[in-house]
């Protein structure tokens, strides 16, 4: 019986989502916490990795459990021996042939960066801080370019593989809330750092080291060299992954107000 | 000269903001870093308590270093001593007579509540989690009563000295946004224990074990043993201390949106 596991974590202390041999992984306390209840050595297949440093809201897996479970009684079971800074949202059960990653349809990624001289500690392990004066307009511009399907080749790491760097792009936000910005984009994929390098290559546009047709040249399959840094991983966040059946509800909807004073 | 500095800090791993014998205080961590940079004691006279665990986004405090010191290189000197949990965001030089606590002429705390079964480890450090069903129309009529002047002696801690319990509540706010509920209440001043105490009275109001009215009775001075309880430290955070001169600018001010896809 295969289910599927939504999960959060902070990124700050491990060496990303996947199973390491010499550094503390997501996956393998996951994994450690699931064979202790089964009794056998158990295995996730995550719907992506996440670099060491980034953090999930939703990221997702699935495993075999060989019988089904119940949902409440799995992510009770799970989250009891798993540390404070990992958690299973939820969980259920999903068709035979299911797998987190290549049912995945879209997935969404958001980056914050903070322009203050410093940050709150309230905010700080999820932020990266940039002291330089950013012309918001102009990454605003820029990102606009990177909607639609493009070779992102030269967003990948460097000396990553992929079978091909063409990936769609559905959409980019930016949510300006004083000196804070966040960048929220939703696609059908990414390369393994394409995030993070999106973020830099901004940040240079940002600083008028690049503008938006120079990153539009960019998405025609350059090599990986030509693109701008790698972001800092604790800014970034993998927000949630879509299936066209399976749906998680919103995790963060629309807020409503209430207000009460004296005039 | 008097110089004000404006702070956060997790409140997570700390006995509250007060320097106390046993148990380690933001407010000695503060003044030893201060110390080691004057070369001589110091000493920080803050704008409220928070108590252990309580967070701060905004807490204020003064101080006399005896000399002007420019406020770029103070904030930049303490935080270089600080852990990466406590941070001064911003400093300046202030009026001779100038109290952090005495001047305060209003102040904002915001407590976070979480419906989930489980919470994102992006959020269960700041909020107190509720897996009861909650009345929140009823929790957001109850709350209007709090505004104006009343006399919240019920509302303290249990044995908590005070000349008056009668303090001013100039405005409530309630945000909902999925399984959270965010409560703000602004005031010139709360007595020790005192949000807490009316948040856990509001929960009380959420399930149905008082209403508005029961709320309302005890607005007039009645003992500490009448309210609810103590809602949980960790949902807390001191937001903003106002000053009617020497203000800050805006900590988190509205948000504006840019979105790019492909429709």
């Amino acid at each position: 019986m295969i289910h599927r596991l939504l999960i959060s974590y902070r990124g700050t202390a491990y060496a990303g989502w996947q199973r390491q041999t010499n550094a503390l992984a997501v996956q393998q306390l996951l994994e450690e916490a699931v064979g202790e209840i089964v009794g056998a050595p158990a295995t996730l297949h995550g719907a992506g990795r996440t670099d060491a440093g980034v953090h999930a809201r939703g990221q997702v897996a699935h495993l075999d459990l060989g019988r089904a479970v119940a949902p409440g009684a799995l992510v009770h079971a799970v989250n009891r021996r798993l540390p404070e800074d990992i958690r299973v949202l939820a969980a259920d059960q999903v068709a035979d042939g299911f797998h987190a990653r290549y049912a995945a349809v879209a997935k969404e990624y958001r980056y914050r960066i903070h322009r203050a001289a410093v940050v709150s500690p309230l905010e700080s392990p999820f932020v990266h801080r940039v002291t330089v004066d950013l012309d918001l307009a102009a990454m605003v511009a820029a990102a606009e370019r990177l909607v639609g399907e493009h070779d992102f080749s030269a967003f990948s790491l460097v000396g990553a593989s992929h079978r091909t760097g063409v990936r769609r792009i559905d959409r980019v936000e930016w949510l300006e809330r004083g000196p804070e910005v966040e960048f929220r984009i939703v696609g059908g994929g990414f390369l393994r750092g394409m995030v993070r390098r999106i973020v830099g290559t901004l940040l240079e546009v940002g600083v008028g080291k690049r503008d938006a047709a120079e990153l539009a040249e960019l998405l025609g399959g350059a090599t990986a060299l030509l693109a701008g840094p790698t972001a800092p991983a604790r800014g970034l966040v993998l927000e949630r992954v879509d299936y066209d059946e399976h749906r998680w509800p919103e995790l963060v909807p629309d807020a409503r107000w209430w207000r009460s004073d004296k005039a």
